[in-house]
């Protein structure tokens, strides 16, 4: 079965679709326009109810929530493409302790730096600076944080890539190459030399060259 | 060997205390006064490098984010205590999807409220009545999805209790008893069911008995 991921243009659908890839696992995309708010019609609420992205069908089971859908697929197809889980129970913990951070430590503050600097522009709606140079502050403690761990280990979860690194590509290219502050980055060597690793996978370059962010 | 699990006075070591409860693993607590600020001490930040409550040590294993403990201990002793992740790898992907539910769409507006209604006036602060009302707005516009879904199944995940559940405990405790606002969800007649159903169970009165909440 095909599994039909929903609105691959944006972020966290990205996130799935390099999960799916470096898994193995065939997939088609289903475009949604979210500046048309596809994701707030009827339709599409019948799948996601919140009215976010992605949603993801395969076959008659329907899952949302990237990270769970991450989750999933790593679980269901262990032994099939890249191991994102780690092989022990601890290890596949401590992927779950990185993975958790990215969402609660790491992307809140890249995800208003993307709003601040990048969609309310285009949208013609003013930036906060006050918003930019704390979410700036902010995700640089935590990238001190990385930076710590990543000269202890190669990845986040420890010698191995995982779903923990894996969840940081798609803000992370925002972070990377949209904004004007990727120095945020490439002042930490170890974030640093972390970020062109996992960015040069084969997967992460084929979910580039296949679909385009919006901006 | 026992769990040692930093700071059970607060909501998200209460989220791993009931999951150990409920997965009948011994555990013993070490009181974090966060009032003090021994959250930010060095030999708190060795455990939890972000300054964050909850962390375990169990023996040599350390492990912070409250959801990724719940997901090693519920993982680890699978057949042991309550089973919290259901019974195949579908239901364990609904599991998941509930417990990003909880950690993306109903927590953020909660933790403002608590943040708002109960934290800032007791530490002299203003509240801002905004954010209090457009707290309640995005909470109310959740659980209208939690009710539509809690019409068709008993638990958020299907008609077993799961750690999707398990994790609301904390803060939806007080949502219910603290802040004034428990018409949010006693109006909602599949969500205050559900509500009185898991917040019945021994294991949380447990919680409730033995750590007091600060406030």
């Amino acid at each position: 079965m095909v599994v039909k991921v929903y609105g691959p243009d944006y972020a966290c659908p990205k996130r799935v679709i390099v999960c799916l890839i470096e898994k193995e696992i065939e997939f088609e995309t289903v475009h949604v326009d979210g500046f048309k708010g596809e994701h707030k019609e009827p339709e599409y609420l019948k799948l996601q109810p919140f009215g976010l992205l992605p949603v993801i069908q395969d076959g008659d089971y329907i899952l949302y929530e990237s990270r769970a859908i991450l989750r999933y697929y790593a679980e269901k197809y262990k032994n099939q493409g890249t191991d994102l889980y780690g092989k022990t129970i601890e290890e596949r913990g401590v992927v779950e302790q990185w993975l958790e951070v990215e969402a609660h430590n790491f992307n809140p503050p890249v995800y208003n730096l993307v709003i601040n600097i990048l969609v309310y522009p285009l949208a013609g709606l003013p930036s906060d600076p006050k918003v930019i140079e704390e979410s700036k502050e902010k995700l640089g403690k935590v990238l001190d944080i990385y930076e710590e761990r990543l000269s202890k280990t190669k990845y986040l979860a420890g010698d191995f890539f995982s779903l923990a690194d894996l969840s940081h590509l798609p803000f992370g290219h925002y972070l990377l190459n949209s904004m004007g502050i990727e120095n945020l980055v490439r002042e930490r060597k170890h974030v640093s030399a972390w970020w062109d690793d996992i960015s040069n996978r084969p997967s992460w370059k084929k979910v580039l060259e296949l679909y385009k962010f919006p901006m």
